[in-house]
């Protein structure tokens, strides 16, 4: 028994490594009803596997709530062409040109919008959180990898898929990559990067880049490493700003969790790297993990209000 | 006596520095008549001044061709804000906050298109010239200064007229800045910090640029010098391609006409900075210094059609 109440119900599904999250949301952007699951291993056959496991999310969403389900919202890691539908390539998901909107929307029957993760939450962090109310605005998540997500003159800017991916630049920190370069912004100002790096500089293993944020002001190795990460913040930032005179960048991301202790050194040396450029606000995002769940929601609202 | 001969015709204006060019340009972008004059001295009437001047000239081309004019567009120099007609500042101008648009407009009694030379002549190679085709593009101006013009998705991104304010980032070369910072990329990789630069390095004055590339080959100082300016220009291109992933970069300015001297060991260093992104076609401009006024032109065709 499914019933309309009122105006459109989307089901908003983010798709991580770990995990498939789904959310009924309305349009007043009321999240109704979650549903979660583990996400299908690896294997051929896995981009079929995650279809089937998100149509059986917005199915049980449907049922849970007696709602209809006017569309959904997927986003995805890796390199999403959005317009296409199509994953290019995901290192965490081991996909190469999947095309997983179509996959989605034939086993859910139902029109289906198609984002990244990281984009996606952006456009959410630039129409409902930190950076509502800005022109333009960069979105910079700061986790295990790292990525930008570009609004620029109220439009989500993607490149093809390929858009804010700075994870591979030099940021001036002597400190190898995986890619086989060095001084690489990932390298040294992801989460990730900043519990390795402590570690191989200490011995010590951490938890996260937390642990290390919680040894600032009594442990010079971790100062160490958290400086270069805040290095390399200002440097992206640096070039970012000079390129595009956002009004906004908001730092997002399990990094921004450690709030003033990294916006604040950011912010003063990214001040001592720009002159005649426009300064940005600088702010942590608002919507924390729920960024993705809402960003999905807007994508699939926004093809419905056509 | 005017009359009109069958589509608009349109009057782009070009004020430099030195000189306001000034073009009567048909919807087919053909060029029907030209006329320059010598820019109006410093001072407190500068801003008045050109605008006579440019109108000046706007009645000139209709008098010569004996067609109407149907809008002008205006291109200036600084930081311009397209959208409220205002050159916000212009250190070669001497200009803050001047509403060029409509001090034109006032004087001609015509509507009045207005933007930045850099981002309009960006445009036109966009439309027309050297990165026709492409969906996103990049223009970097390298001349007396430098700057870079974005056509992203088919739009001038302007950035209330401050993106592709590169000049003042760090590219990591120890080489002092007149607005006292170091390695900043406008003193390196700008054609006029290149025959600086020489100059400095070996106390032999040179007339430009390009007699330090006519040196290359037999000089060990010019090819330091030029080295230098080439790492510039690709550490810049290598953050602006990681966070757009735009298909073209076009090269322009005068330092533009060494050709493959600059483009064929940018593209190598290029090559060797970029590891997962999307590396772009990187070609010289293909329309010279036409690219202001077509550009000028395209601003007030545009306008016109609405």
């Amino acid at each position: 028994m499914t019933q309309r109440s009122g105006g459109a119900n989307v089901a908003a599904v983010d798709v991580g490594g770990t995990q498939i999250k789904a959310a009924l949301v309305d349009e007043d952007l009321t999240v109704t009803a979650e549903r979660r699951c583990s996400t299908p291993v690896a294997g051929p056959d896995r981009a079929r596997e995650v279809a089937d496991a998100a149509a059986r999310l917005v199915a049980e969403l449907a049922d849970a709530t007696g709602r209809r389900v006017d569309a959904v919202g997927l986003v995805v890691p890796g390199i999403v062409d959005a317009e296409r539908g199509v994953v290019v390539r995901s290192g965490s998901m081991g996909w190469r040109e999947e095309p997983l909107r179509d996959l989605v929307a034939e086993r859910t029957g139902l029109p289906t919008a198609f984002g990244h993760d990281v984009r996606t939450a952006g456009l959410a962090e630039y129409r409902l959180g930190a950076a509502a109310g800005s022109r333009s605005a960069m979105f910079l998540a700061l986790g295990t990898g790292l990525a930008a997500a570009l609004v620029l003159d109220g439009r989500l800017f993607e490149g093809g898929g390929f858009a804010g991916e700075l994870g591979h630049v030099d940021v001036g920190v002597p400190e190898p990559c995986r890619c086989d370069m060095s001084g690489c912004f990932e390298a040294v100002s992801s989460a990730a990067a900043i519990a390795r790096r402590y570690t191989a500089r200490t011995g010590r293993p951490v938890d996260g880049a937390a642990e290390v944020a919680a040894l600032l002001e009594t442990d010079p190795d971790a100062a160490a490493v958290w400086a270069d990460a805040v290095h390399g913040i200002a440097v992206a930032l640096a070039w970012s700003v000079s390129l595009l005179a956002v009004d906004t960048v908001v730092i997002g991301g399990g990094l921004s969790l450690a709030g003033p202790k990294l916006l604040e050194p950011v912010e003063k040396e990214l001040a001592g790297l720009l002159t005649f450029q426009r300064s940005p606000t600088l702010v942590a995002a608002a919507l924390g993990d729920r960024a993705g769940c809402l960003g999905a929601a807007l994508l699939a609202l926004d093809a419905l209000a056509g």
